[in-house]
């Protein structure tokens, strides 16, 4: 992959989603490599178990730049501690633009696979969706997706736009800049305004 | 597949294997979207790791039948809350019927990809137990599988049936209902006259 | 495989790793098949990992020594409760011996499945790790793995340590028995002088 904005994205996202990771580590008790590891599987977890269920290699094996993004990743939320905070909203930005394009990348590796549109936007909704899962299984909390979405329903709606825009136009990277210009848009707009599903009651 | 009485199990096995994990995700605060993904993790689990396992597709990426039944699990819990406890013994006997043709069904197609009777026998079990082992670990409990099994023994028993019929008999339709049967009879006397296997006291 | 010192060895290595899944069952409640359970994924899981990322099937479904080996761990459980702490010391260099051959037997496979040594080494570690992270898992622990690391950094050091070997001499069995070899010593080095990572403080 050439250097192109993409290959900043990507690494970006990665970067973010390990520290989200590690964030969530600390105050747990863990030491610096379990911390790593954390951050390492929040940042490759949702693309690693989308390529287990396509049958191909996972991407990471294929790229060290990963498993080194996430190595800066732990260095800078050690040399920077007081600073994460105040970059809350940064990283909430980097975040959401990681989920984005974390989606609609493993919408499109699964089209490209033969897949139909539904099993790509599962697929793009697990990539955007589950290293934060599998996160938060590791720390012993029930996912936060569970209780309180604000991730896997952008990813859908998101999945949905893309195969409307390419059913319209054959212009597919317009449609892929499009939705994921929609995932961020509908995800800041729910956080912003606290929407979301409501909360099922006992059965 | 055409439709037949097959169908309407798997169908049936689905639905209420999605609707057990559903009613175990109530009382947790997951919201609905959640609740979906807890019921989806249970019906499908089992066979998703065995098609992995097998390093196959998994089946639900080719029939969107599984999704959508789901779908139909959660809109039923959601307008029939006080009667799913009145149904409780009607649930139990298609999740146990589910539980024996899940189990038959992945034995069968560990087979035809050519393993030897003890691989199957042994992802006959994982498709009919892993989706709730699953569920319970998402829930953040200790799965019940492990601690009170009243699922795998009866598959594996099930599946030394079913290798034992077809070492007799090659008409094989006839040991799948047979080891079918065996895997709900086993169950249910096994619930009915609290059948289980000791606790391992601390060592 | 014919029968020789490297069969020997495996065989203790998944004997080991079983019975130290065993044992943190054991307490918590579960019944005997719980514990096998238990027992059976400690002693696959990292292998299991291991073959699910290189696309192949997994080791244990090609040889039922693995899941008979485990069988006799329960047993000798059950029969030598007592005796299995006063083994305490022939347990740990056991379950260390196993640690390493584990290590570099997943290395030299993905070696050999043709990737490069830093996807090897990662490989290696799940291989040797893994398993412990899911016995926790399942018990609802958060792994010990990410507390206070002893078995990890060990793989890892003792992967750098094989690709250094191979590039010196191309005498490979030599490469394999040193950096096992080395393993063991830095995982006994670890544990007697106490050395372990920093917990990451709240970020």
């Amino acid at each position: 992959m050439e250097f192109n904005y993409l290959y900043l994205i990507d690494l970006l996202g990665t970067f973010v989603f390990a520290i989200s990771g590690i964030r969530l580590a600390s105050g747990k008790n863990l030491d610096w490599f379990g911390a790593y590891i954390v951050g390492l599987v929040t940042a490759i977890g949702g693309g690693t178990l989308r390529d287990i269920l396509l049958n191909t290699t996972p991407f990471w094996m294929l790229d060290a730049k990963y498993v080194v993004t996430t190595g800066v990743g732990l260095v800078a939320a050690l040399l920077f501690k007081q600073k994460l905070f105040s970059w809350g909203k940064t990283l909430f930005l980097f975040d959401t633009i990681g989920l984005g394009m974390f989606c609609i990348v493993g919408l499109v590796k699964s089209y490209e696979a033969g897949f139909p549109p539904w099993v790509c936007i599962i697929m793009g909704t697990i990539t955007g969706s589950v290293g934060g899962v599998v996160r938060d299984l590791i720390l012993n909390e029930i996912p936060l997706l569970f209780r309180k979405d604000i991730y896997a329903t952008a990813c859908i709606l998101g999945g949905l736009i893309y195969f409307a825009c390419i059913q319209i136009t054959p212009l597919l990277p317009w449609a892929g800049l499009i939705s994921v210009g929609m995932i961020i848009t509908i995800r800041i707009l729910a956080v912003r305004y606290h929407i979301h599903f409501p909360v099922l009651r006992d059965l």
